[in-house]
C-alpha cells in the first residue's frame, strides 16, 4: 500500500472516530471577543446623562404606595413631595458605587452557572406570553404542559445559557398557585440558571424559599441564585407591586433588573434621544433604590425597546430606531460599570416567517454588538410578546449558536492563518481535500440541523419544507430525546411537599 | 370654540396636508454616520497583510492566456515564470497609490448619481441568477420579461440606489445578444446607475458604446458611468476572459471591481484568517493590474464571502465566519483607502422564509456595520444565487430602507432630546397625544408597507398572510403603478438602431 493511501485511510478512520464524539449539548456562556458598536461619542453620552439627571431633579419620579421607600429617598437627600421624588443631580451615581460590576448567577448544576456583566453574554428564552403557537395545533392559550415542553426545549438548546422564567403562561394553573409550578418545572426540567417568581411579594418570597431548598440557606445568603425583572411603569413611575418585588429580592441579595418597558411614542418620547434620557433616568433611580435598600445587592440595567406605530398604535420591533437605542443603552450601562440586559428576538409578526426573522435578527445581532450581557426573549418570541412559538424557539435557538460563534471572534492562530495550506494548494488548486482542511473541517464552521443548504432537487425530494416546517419536526424529535437532568430526590420531595402545602392553603384563582 | 379645540383642529388639518405630500420614491445614497465594527486590531491586520504579500511573492499568482499582461508585470518589477507571476513585497501597495479613494458613479438622471467610497453606502440588487421564483408561477428560467419586471421593481425601490446589471438572466435571448437587451432595459426602465456588460470583451465594448450614446463621449472619457465585476478564479488565478474585461473597462476609465468569489473550504482555506490572506493577495494583485494598465482608473475591492458545507459540499451563507470575514475585508480596504463592495442579502434558502431572512439580515447588517461602500445582491437573492425571488426582492428592499436609516445614525438635536415633551407629559402620563409627538410623528420612524404590526384578529381578517404572501401582492401592485423615467427620444432611437444592427450581424446562440 502506498504511503498516501495509508494516509488517506488513517484520515478516514480519524474522521469516523471524530464523528462519533458526543454531540455538543451545552455551550458555556459567551465571553465576547469582538469589539463593540459605540454609536454615540462622549459628548453625546454626556448629553443623555445630563438630561437624565435633569429629569430626575426637575421633573422627578413617582414611587407609589410605599411610604417606606419615600422615607429611604428622603434620608438619602432627595426632595420628596407627596409620592413624587426629586432626586438631586449626582445622588444616583453616588448610590450606584456599591453595585457590583459583575457577578455569578448560579445554576443548580455548577457547570451551567453564568457570569452576568463584563464581557459575558448570556442568552435566555422568551418570557411572559399568554399564548403559544405551533404548526400542528395553532394559536392557543399556554398550559402547564406547554411550559414543561418549552422548558425541555430550552434545556436542550446549546446556546441558551439561561432558562429564564415563564416561557409561556401556564393558564390552566390557578394564578395564585402558578409561581409554584413554574419554579418547580424550571428546577425539575432544567439545570440552567433561573429567574424567580414575579407577581405578589408573597409569591416572590415563596419562590426564593424554593431556591433555598435547592441551594441551601447559607449559599443563597451569599450568592445569586435567582433574579427578578422590575418594570418601571414608564414614564417615571414605580408602582407598589414592583417595589414590593424589588424589596424582596434586594433584601435577599438576589439580582434585580430594572427595566423600563418603553415603546417610543407611547411610554416615552417619539424620538430616540428623548426616550433614552427618560429610560436612563428610570433605570438610574430604580437601581439606586436597590442600593439604598441593600448596598451591594446586584442590579442589572434593563433596556427593552420597541416603538409604537404612528399609523395604528401597534407595537413594532426591529426598527432602526430600536437598534440605535440598544447601542446607546449598552454604552450608558458600561459608563456606570453595571451589567445590562436587552430584549432579543423581538418581532410583531404572527408567524415564524421572513418578517419575524428579519426583525428578530436585527435585534439579536445589534444586542450582541452593543455589549448586552443578558439577552432575554432570545428565542421563541412572536406577536409582540403575546405568543411563544414552538417553531420560532427552535429557529431562534439555531441562530443563537451562530451568534455565539460570531461574538467569540476570529481565530488568528498560526493554524488558522493556513500558510501551509496555501503553499500546498497553490494557484488553480482546491482546498476541499488538502491536509489543512482535513485537520480543521470539523471545527471550521458551526453546524446546524435546521439550516437547509441542499440543492433545489434534493430539497424538493425531501418535501420542499420551509424553515418553520423543518423546525416543527425538530422540536418534536427533541421532546422524544429529552432526558431530565438528575435532581437529588430529597430536594425533589421537599419541593413537592412545599408546593402541596401551599396549594392546600390557597383557593384556586383562574384568570 | 376653546383654544385647545382650535389647536386640535389645526393639528388635524396639518396632519392631513402632510399625509398628502408625495410619497418618497427615491432615497439618496447613504452617508454613513454610525461607527464601524473594527474586528481585528492593528497587529492582526498587519499579520493578514504580511501573509498576503508573502503569498504574492513566494507562491505567486497565475495570469493565464495574456502575454501583454505578463509583460506589464515584468516591466513593473515582478518575477514572471511562465504564466506565474511572483510579485515582490510592496509592489502592489506602490501601484495602488494612483487609485482614487472615492469617485462618483454617474446615473443618466444626475439626481441618482452615487458616490462610491468614503462614508458612502450604495445598495444594488441581486445579479446573475439564471432562475426566477414567484409565488404564482414558481421556479423557472428567467426571461427578458422577468428582467424588465425586476428592473421596474428596482427602479421603484427607494433604498435601491443602483440598478446593478442582470437581476436575472434573460435566457430567452440569444446569449451573444443578451448584453444588448440587458443594457437597453437598464437604460430604458431605470434612471439609476448601472453596471456594464460582462462576458466577452466585444460585448463589454458594445455596452460601453451604448453608455457613450447615453452620456456622450466627452463625459464618458472623464467620468465613471459603468463598472465591471472581475472575478478572480480563486485560488490565485486570473483567467483570460476576466483580464480582457478588465482591460476594456480600465482603458476607458470605467470602474473595475476585483472580486475573488471565495467559498471558504473550497476556493480558499477552511479557516477565515487563511482565506482573508488569500483574498487580500488576489484583490491587491487585480487592483494593481488595473493601475499598471491605466494609472488612476477607479478600482473597487471586492469581498464576496460564503462557505462550503463540510457535510455536503453545498455553499452556505450568513454564517459567523462570513460575518468575521466581512468585517476584516472592510478594514483591509480602508487601510488601502480604496472603496469596497460585498455581497448582501445572501442565503442558501429556496424560499423567502425565516432561514432566508436570518441569513440575509446577518450579511446585510454586518455589511453596513463593516463600512462596505457598495452592497451587491442587496435584494432578491435566493438559493445561493441561482434564483432571483420576486417576493424576496420586495422583502429585502423593505429592509434596506430600515438599514439606510440605521446607517444614518441617531438624531441628537434639541428637538430629538425632547426635554419639553418630558416636562409636558410628566410621571404617569403618555406621549401619544403630546405636542412633541404631533410635531415629529411623521418622520419619527421609517414606514413600511410590508411589515405587519396589526393585531392577531386583524391579521386573520385580512387573510393571515405571511410576509412572502404580502410581498407577492406588493410587487404586482408596483408593476401596475410603474412609470418609466423619461428618456430622450433621440437617445432611445440611437440605442434601438445600434441593437438592431448588432443583432442582424450575429447568429442567435441560445444556451
Amino acid at each position: 500500500m502506498s504511503k498516501s493511501a495509508h494516509r488517506t485511510r488513517r484520515g478516514r478512520e480519524k474522521r469516523r472516530a471524530e464523528r462519533k464524539r458526543p454531540r455538543v449539548t451545552q455551550l458555556p456562556y459567551i465571553q465576547r471577543k469582538i469589539p463593540l458598536m459605540e454609536l454615540l461619542n462622549e459628548e453625546g453620552l454626556d448629553q443623555i446623562e445630563n438630561n437624565s439627571e435633569q429629569i430626575l431633579e426637575e421633573i422627578g419620579m413617582d414611587f407609589r404606595g410605599d411610604p417606606e421607600i419615600l422615607g429611604l429617598w428622603r434620608d438619602a437627600g432627595a426632595d420628596v413631595q407627596g409620592e413624587r421624588v426629586h432626586i438631586p443631580r449626582g445622588l444616583c451615581k453616588q448610590a450606584l458605587k456599591t453595585a457590583p460590576s459583575q457577578f455569578i448567577h448560579y445554576a443548580r448544576n455548577p457547570e451551567r452557572s453564568v457570569q452576568i456583566g463584563g464581557d459575558a453574554i448570556v442568552f435566555a428564552p422568551v418570557a411572559g406570553a399568554p399564548f403559544v403557537f405551533d404548526l400542528d395545533k395553532g394559536r392557543r392559550y399556554g398550559t402547564l404542559q406547554d411550559f414543561q415542553n418549552l422548558t425541555r426545549l430550552v434545556q436542550m438548546s446549546p446556546a441558551m445559557h439561561h432558562a429564564g422564567y415563564f416561557s409561556c403562561e401556564p393558564t390552566d394553573v390557578a394564578v395564585n398557585q402558578r409561581h409554584l409550578d413554574l419554579i418547580y418545572t424550571l428546577v425539575r426540567y432544567t439545570d440552567k440558571p433561573i429567574i424567580g417568581a414575579h407577581g405578589q411579594a408573597s409569591q416572590a418570597e415563596e419562590s426564593l424559599l424554593m431556591s433555598r431548598m435547592v441551594f441551601g440557606d447559607d449559599f443563597v445568603d451569599d450568592n445569586v441564585v435567582s433574579m427578578v425583572n422590575v418594570n418601571v411603569n414608564s414614564p417615571l413611575v414605580l408602582d407598589e407591586t414592583m417595589m414590593q418585588l424589588l424589596k424582596v429580592y434586594a433584601r435577599q441579595n438576589q439580582a434585580v433588573i430594572i427595566t423600563p418597558a418603553v415603546l417610543t411614542g407611547a411610554m416615552g418620547p417619539v424620538t430616540v434621544a428623548g426616550c433614552l434620557a427618560q429610560l436612563h433616568a428610570e433605570t438610574l433611580a430604580g437601581m439606586s433604590l436597590v442600593q439604598l435598600i441593600n448596598p451591594g445587592a446586584p442590579v442589572i440595567y434593563g433596556g427593552f425597546i420597541g416603538s409604537v406605530s404612528m399609523q395604528t398604535g401597534a407595537p413594532t420591533f426591529g426598527t432602526a430606531e430600536n437598534a440605535h437605542a440598544l447601542m446607546v443603552i449598552g454604552q450608558l450601562a458600561r459608563r456606570l460599570n453595571i451589567p445590562v440586559r436587552s430584549g432579543g428576538a423581538l418581532t410583531s409578526s404572527k408567524t415564524a416567517d421572513a418578517q419575524a426573522a428579519y426583525e428578530s435578527m436585527q435585534m439579536m445581532l445589534t444586542s450582541v454588538m452593543s455589549g448586552i450581557n443578558l439577552m432575554f426573549h432570545s428565542a421563541g418570541w412572536l406577536e409582540g410578546g403575546l405568543v411563544t412559538g414552538y417553531e420560532k424557539l427552535i429557529i431562534d435557538a439555531d441562530r443563537l449558536v451562530m451568534l455565539q460563534r460570531l461574538a467569540e471572534g476570529i481565530d488568528m492562530s498560526e493554524n488558522a492563518q493556513a500558510m501551509e495550506a496555501l503553499r500546498e494548494v497553490g494557484p488553480g488548486g482546491h482546498f476541499l481535500g488538502c491536509n489543512h482542511t482535513q485537520k480543521n473541517y470539523l471545527s471550521a464552521f458551526q453546524d446546524s440541523k435546521l439550516t437547509d443548504t441542499s440543492s433545489f432537487e434534493q430539497w424538493q425530494t425531501e418535501g420542499n419544507m420551509t424553515t418553520e416546517q423543518r423546525a416543527n419536526k425538530i422540536w418534536k424529535q427533541m421532546l422524544k430525546e429529552y432526558e431530565a437532568p438528575p435532581l437529588d430526590v430529597t430536594i425533589d420531595e421537599a419541593l413537592q411537599a412545599f408546593i402541596q402545602e401551599k396549594k392546600a392553603s390557597t383557593a384556586d384563582v383562574l384568570i
